[in-house]
């Protein structure tokens, strides 16, 4: 790929290149690659702050760079950058920061500056007279002229009484371009933001101190649409059953979230009211359904989504209590099932600004995939069955205590971790990929996935070979005897079935990625990262997922665990406007790449089922 | 006064000449004049239609003109009105229309082009497949591309099912720039608004047919917050003594709005939810009240209101039960004692696109005047007291069967007329004018106010001498006796203290238009028109208010009843956009003339309070 389509964008001093999309201001091409600009009003074109010179390439002269500059400036080049379009390459003066922006870390290692949309300025008004009669708002707006608002009426209906019982000395609340609220006095030093990960199975909130950028209190909680059905399939047939199950479902993402709020507040010393904003990251579905829009489409061929970018919402329209005119940002989907968490993983790895090709994968019952770097990204999705979840797995059981997450052999011995301080009672989803790994190497399973005859056995594994057993008529290996050691019906198993499931899972999660590699026209050789995201990739071991194939072979320290991505990325769409733009802006730039109407598909499936030599 | 400050507009066949604010685009000159131009956005700058040709003066070429046009049409002076500001003199052709617009009659005979807020689009679309993935939104939306629209996430809750149950053929309800809903087939036929006139004592709804601009139906009640007062000022009181008087005025405000939604609604044959747009005309309390802001400020010096512009507004916001995401638009006031209802009234009475200069005069207990033409307008209160709603007049009564509405003294008979089928019981404000008036004339009251002695009455008019007698020691003319004939105290009278209120009234109304025509600098005989204005203003006579010199004296056909001037604004907003922005606009037309800290006002006020010669 070439750099077609993109315009380079050279700042000084310091002389760091990055390349955008032709008509992306100057401004934001700086705030999304960390570099910092002067502003007061967030790159809207009201503050008049971020006046940059352009020393090589040319950009017209916007009204408002006659309001801004002297005709001899303008000569020199000088100009506002937020309105500064980037049409061609350039070379950008930036003058030393006037204030010192505060910047975060947040996502894969993304230094993010920090720019959330909830503002709040505290203003000294002088008092009406009879010679001044101009209205409350109008005072206060005038207090904030580098800021052209929309106002709530909830800030009008207490305007009046907080002016008056405050002296006139009051501070404004501002998300976005909407004054939400003015409170008395000096409230300026506590604003603060929910993040919310909506995941299927687990949902977590991150409390956020916008002032500093940092998270004061996280929590997390299962999904209670739970007794709907574990995956999304499920909940999405049970709206198509019940007319009123899409509300019941509704009103359960609501009661979670909602009851995070409170932990996540009262944990970190915050009253609700001081939460001017939520941001949330989850699938196509959940995000559906917490709106209460009809899921069923997303369900049905041919998978169609109500929309990609979501309107305006308030915190009120996911059910929150917060501030009561909190402003609610969601994270958009490219599809039925390529959702808002996934846009939330591209943001969080900064994939859209790498100039490395790597390859990212969210593994689950539905496995998303991401595959690009800065110039390019193509998206796909892989049904990889429930397997990870643990569900059709004979001892599966979720990532919870007694639950075997890591699997090693070493030296003809069986070593296993549990979760918690606990007797084993199942396998979850990282012991599996685990387990199914190790007994490849040692040769106790053949690289078709089928278990080798007891004689095999012995011959490679002396010391585990009586592990290899029946029951109920299936080959099985025990990972741990419980009760009657001559009975393994009630030991924790990996089964021959189970060994199945997971080859069917894998297959699916690497043919996703052969074929993109194939439509972007790249080897393997040519992948430098492979990001393993989501709640249970990030647990994967490396070395294991290499083992049967489901990421391509490479240095291990080239497979990076990703973290909670979704989370990460709703984080920094709270913490950052220009992020959150460019959340909205991959809907234009990543290509989605539909694998079920592929003629190949099937072949390609059927190669990547047995297990890498 | 020069036409300073204006440029004229000259359309194209028909030779009409206007005269508008710098600035204003060519699209909104028209069409406040009443001069349609094609267009289907309403003249957003989105659906391209609004083509016209300066022929004479310039226009620059904006981006949007580059796409519309050919080079050559550029050339030729083709611009897209509703982008072509009009900065200096223009003359502009105007093609024929490529669709009848239509138009209503409203307010003071003004023509309004129908350019409704609220439109509906019917559409078929093509269902999705595999290889057309598209979402449901953006689908509908490609339908609607002369439109820009922000959406409501009702429409999305919606749209999957509607789409799916309705084959993909579906209406589009669009409000301004928000689709706030998606029906089910081809309802294009049915959209609906309701015009609120909501007074310190009586309301009134309209139900309007948007797609002709017709009344289908019209009710009106008491304002249900009058236990809480009769005015305005007991009204703010109660909430300054009571924490809890807010909400409940705002509730009975709503409850009282809800219930004449549901009585037009029935009426007419329309279903609440076919109402998709509301407009309330209400003074600055009302105002404040219906949408729950604390009124104090309006109540105690300085004076000061909320905001002059409200913010964008859901009908739910007024308590009124229509179609879930129907818009509300709250005409703006002016300042604390001139309030939405005279912008309506300036609106309606097109006082500010007369070239004559003209009096609005809005009576009641806070009387409202507006002096100007269509290059300068300027507003004041003054506090008439309560003599108008006939509180405080000792036989006083509100305009309900029984009150005495017109009195008339013909060759010494006195002749009243009756509200309904009743026995006289009192006497309405405009029953009050004409008795005093009457009384002058004929010589029983002389012009300082007082009764003359018996004597002088048997002299000027023997036969109505005997009314002249007392009551409780004060001097009363009585108008209709009842019971014992020779017991005035049980008769329906004016007393001498009811003369001094009227008196004390008129005199402050006077002072009011007569210090304005001073700011302006104009005389009584420069004055072409007086409209006097609002629910008792309209019922008054033209004779009798220049006799007691309530108006200027003039010829009576130039002394006009303008009507629900306030309802009929209301009305004006929601059958066109353009009429609706001019209502905006006025708030930076008009000037607010401040008579309380005026010197010569008690001397002029002394001065008004006896009767013309």
């Amino acid at each position: 790929m070439t750099d077609a389509g993109r315009v380079r964008l050279r700042f000084q001093p310091g002389d760091r290149e990055v390349r955008v999309p032709p008509g992306v201001s100057v401004f934001e091409g700086a705030s999304w690659n960390g570099i910092a600009i002067d502003s007061t009003c967030g790159g809207h074109g009201t503050c008049k702050k971020c006046r940059v010179r352009i020393v090589d390439g040319a950009v017209p002269v916007s009204q408002l760079d006659i309001r801004a500059f002297s005709p001899e400036e303008l000569r020199d080049g000088w100009r506002l950058a937020c309105l500064a379009a980037a049409t061609a390459d350039l070379t950008v003066d930036v003058p030393p920061l006037a204030t010192r922006p505060k910047a975060a870390t947040v996502g894969v290692g993304r230094q993010v500056i920090l720019r959330p949309a909830v503002q709040k300025r505290y203003v000294e008004l002088v008092e009406p007279t009879l010679a001044d009669q101009t209205s409350d708002l109008e005072r206060l707006l005038a207090a904030l002229d580098d800021l052209e608002l929309r106002v709530d009426l909830y800030a009008l209906q207490r305007i009046g009484s907080v002016l008056r019982s405050s002296d006139f000395a009051a501070t404004a609340v501002v998300v976005d371009d909407v004054l939400i609220d003015v409170e008395p006095g000096d409230t300026s030093g506590r604003r603060y933001a929910i993040a919310f990960d909506l995941g299927t199975t687990t949902v977590v909130a991150t409390l956020l101190d916008l002032a500093t950028g940092t998270p004061v209190a996280v929590r997390s909680m299962l999904n209670r649409q739970q007794p709907f059905g574990a995956d999304v399939i499920t909940r999405i047939s049970a709206t198509m059953l019940d007319p009123d199950a899409l509300g019941r479902l509704r009103d359960l993402a609501h009661d979670t979230l909602d009851e995070l709020v409170r932990e996540v507040c009262k944990e970190g010393g915050v009253a609700p009211e001081e939460v001017y904003e939520v941001a949330l990251a989850g699938n196509a579905t959940m995000t559906h359904l917490v709106l209460g829009i009809d899921p069923e489409p997303l369900g049905v061929a041919p998978f169609i989504v109500s929309t990609r970018a979501l309107p305006e919402l308030l915190a009120s329209d996911i059910g929150v209590r917060v501030h009561p005119r909190a402003r609610a940002v969601v994270l958009p989907s490219f599809g039925a099932y390529v959702g808002g968490d996934i846009v939330a993983g591209i943001l969080a790895s900064g994939m859209d600004r790498d100039r490395r090709l790597r390859l990212f994968i969210d593994v689950g019952t539905n496995c998303e995939i991401v595959l690009g770097d800065a110039n390019r990204l193509l998206a796909t999705a892989a049904p990889a069955g429930p397997a990870f979840e643990a569900a059709q797995i004979r001892c599966g059981m979720r990532a919870a205590d007694g639950a075997i997450e890591v699997v090693r052999i070493e030296r003809d011995e069986l070593l296993v971790q549990i979760i918690g301080d606990a007797e084993p009672a199942g396998l979850c989803g990282s012991g599996l990929v685990d387990a199914v790994a190790e007994l490849v190497r040692v040769g106790l399973l053949d690289h078709s996935g089928r278990f080798v005859p007891d004689a095999v056995a012995r011959g490679v594994a002396p010391a585990l070979a009586d592990r290899l057993t029946e029951v109920a008529g299936e080959r099985v290996f025990v990972l741990h005897w419980r009760g009657d050691p001559d009975d393994a019906s009630g030991a924790v198993f990996l089964s021959q079935r189970d060994v199945r499931e997971l080859q069917f899972a894998k297959a699916s999660i690497a043919t996703g990625w052969r074929l993109l590699l194939l439509e972007w026209g790249a080897d393997v050789e040519d992948v430098s990262q492979v990001l393993l995201a989501g709640s249970f990739g990030s647990y994967l071991s490396p070395a294991s997922a290499v083992r049967i194939g489901l990421v391509p072979a490479m240095p291990l320290t080239r497979i990076v665990s990703a973290g909670n991505v979704a989370g990460e990325g709703a984080k920094m769409a709270l913490l950052s406007v220009q992020e959150r733009a460019g959340a909205l802006a991959l809907l234009e730039e990543v290509e989605y790449v539909e694998l079920s109407d592929r003629r190949d598909f099937n072949d390609r499936f059927m190669a990547e089922l047995g297990f890498p030599a």
